[in-house]
């Protein structure tokens, strides 16, 4: 049987994004859903309908591709280091998602490897919040923590801030029940995003960085901007931490790296994720290698791409709307697709849902200003509706 | 039976990137080609195996397809015509493809509708060639003809630049048996190509022109760049020419019109073609909508996408070496891959054979200096070699 070039488990729309950038390497993508008409596998050559819990079901995608990446952390890992084990090849290393995929080792990694991140405290229930932030984070008292659950989040799901007060008098109510990471809540002046290619001969290549609007009630991003708005020393800072994130990961393959920048320029490490990422869709049109591509070169074992943008560029989510669920259209389509350097992209999910993630429109313009400008009408204009 | 967004007859490399292009509005494509692994069919949803002259291949294809469109103008015609009063949809229409597949027919259209185009004569037979030089093109009596067959040539096989002299006096043997377009012969300047794509709704938008080098013993086009180097006046007149040629075929799709330049700044029709077209590959990255995504909006009766450029560019083609026939590779792609602004567009064909077109490679630049040097550079290394 020819083996299919690269396996991605997940069918989502990292997965489908890939192939469509891997098309042009005249490679054969297998998908693994347990949905057979998610975006992805409505692509691929092949689909392997299962759950991304059954070892099974991995094993057979496994079986079927030369390589096997992953486009979402929540995979059963145990299964993915026996089939490491038993010689299938997998970019990124399993063990690299083992610690990513859980926050609370992905925190303790950076602590552990002296990587500048917030004061942190991982909990196993809700029993040991209260002593917790009393012990760990007393910063905090009369302030805010940001509390994540440690496996499980996504998309702004798992995450919450609260007021520490309110925790200690139990007049707010513990959001969840299961392990967590509680930290120190960093009032910030920018988020920003480095998507981080590491080949497996070791070599190094950084997306310029994105910064991030956040919406505060959703906890997605609702505005991006490449490249990010920051000084040169910031820059360079940045790129260095980044860097050194995954060279003590020892991580080969894609990694975003999410960072704050405080009020006094100190540079945090937010999160990461060892896939392609949210934060690289705009390298698709705005940047000479997009991260997809990029990732397909690393798992070819060929030359990593330039990663320099050819225009500034935005990107706006579209997600569904609160008061419905069901067939959509997007609005302003028609308008949309006759804006110059605007791209839409529909994920091909057949029904919205509140704050899922429909689509996105990257916005490229020759200067930042135009850029602005063109952006600020794009995220009025990006709404879907009941078809 | 769920039909296919779009069918393509033909499965070459044109084919395959208007699906690459394709994907992002979510559509499904079916192919129609002899060969079941022909670029675009490995990558189609659903594929045809047949020949593009068989009435009832077109057939499945059609009922297939919500509408279908073509990468190629071996067809026969003759079915598709059927095939349309029988309420199929094709676009461009098949009235224009009878009109551009025949050169005879083609050149008389310039002829009738007064479109700017070299001297010419139709020719049955060999018979017919002494007297029509004589009668039709006396000025070309010393000099030289441009001899087409009127049906069947691709890829500069069926073109022959001939002298007068030699054919009138029998010194030369007269290349082709069937009927032919003999053209006066133009030195020209420059050779540019315009890309005009027109809506079923009448919208027209022109893509910046391209210049063209041509290999003289290949008749390839070898490098092109765009956009091309010609004054504001020379530019406007060829849009103008351009638009009033879809204009007066009433076509609607997408067309490429080839012009010469002559020494005195007169611009002259070359040839046509109603399809995505070879000088048009470099919009893929160097132009904020491709030929392939506008054609795509086309076929789904969307609104055309802006089509300046994003940065200069310039294009190589791959073709296959002279010396051998048989699997092979690129010869520099780790290089090449490693350059920044440097597309490799392999088109995923077995078999190298002497003058088959293997791929193409875009260069861009942020100007036209720096992309001269650049493409210079490229051009020395996209040699294929036997495997």
């Amino acid at each position: 049987m020819q083996k299919m070039d690269i396996g991605i488990i997940g069918g989502g729309q990292l997965g489908k994004m890939l192939i469509e950038e891997g098309l042009r390497y005249n490679i054969t993508f297998a998908t693994l859903d347990s949905d057979a008409n998610s975006p992805a596998s409505a692509i691929s050559s092949e689909h392997v309908t299962g759950s991304l819990q059954d070892a099974m079901a991995l094993k057979i995608l496994a079986e079927k591709s030369a390589v096997s990446t992953y486009e979402i952390e929540e995979i059963n890992v145990t299964a993915l280091l026996d089939l490491q084990k038993q010689g299938h090849a997998f970019v990124p290393a399993p063990e690299s998602l083992q610690l990513i995929k859980n926050k609370g080792l992905q925190k303790q990694f950076y602590g552990d490897n002296h990587l500048p991140t917030s004061a942190f405290v991982v909990v196993k229930n809700v029993h040991e919040w209260k002593s917790a932030i009393i012990e760990k984070l007393p910063q905090c008292i009369g302030g805010k923590i940001v509390a994540k659950l440690c496996e499980g989040g996504y998309d702004g799901k798992g995450v919450s801030i609260l007021k520490t007060d309110e925790i200690l008098s139990g007049a707010a109510e513990i959001p969840f029940e299961g392990p967590c990471v509680l930290e120190e809540f960093i009032p910030c002046e920018q988020e920003i995003s480095i998507i981080v290619a590491r080949g497996l001969d070791g070599e190094v290549k950084c997306f310029p960085p994105v910064e991030m609007d956040m919406d505060p009630v959703k906890n997605l991003i609702t505005y991006q901007i490449c490249p990010a708005q920051i000084s040169d020393d910031v820059l360079n800072k940045a790129n260095t931490i980044a860097v050194d994130v995954v060279n003590k990961l020892n991580g080969y393959g894609l990694f975003a790296i999410e960072m704050f920048i405080t009020h006094d320029n100190k540079i945090l490490i937010n999160e990461m994720a060892p896939r392609p990422h949210n934060s690289g869709h705009h390298t698709i049109e705005a940047n000479y290698t997009s991260q997809y591509e990029q990732l397909i070169r690393i798992l070819l074992k060929k030359p990593l791409g330039d990663t320099d943008i050819i225009q500034p560029s935005a990107m706006v989510n579209i997600i569904g709307a609160n008061n419905f669920s069901g067939a959509y259209v997007l609005q302003y389509e028609k308008e949309l697709l006759q804006m110059q350097g605007v791209y839409i992209h529909m994920y091909g999910k057949k029904e919205s849902r509140p704050a899922r993630k429909l689509g996105h429109i990257t916005i490229m313009a020759s200067d930042m200003e135009a850029l602005r400008v063109k952006a600020d009408k794009v995220l009025t204009m990006c709404e879907v509706v009941a078809l």
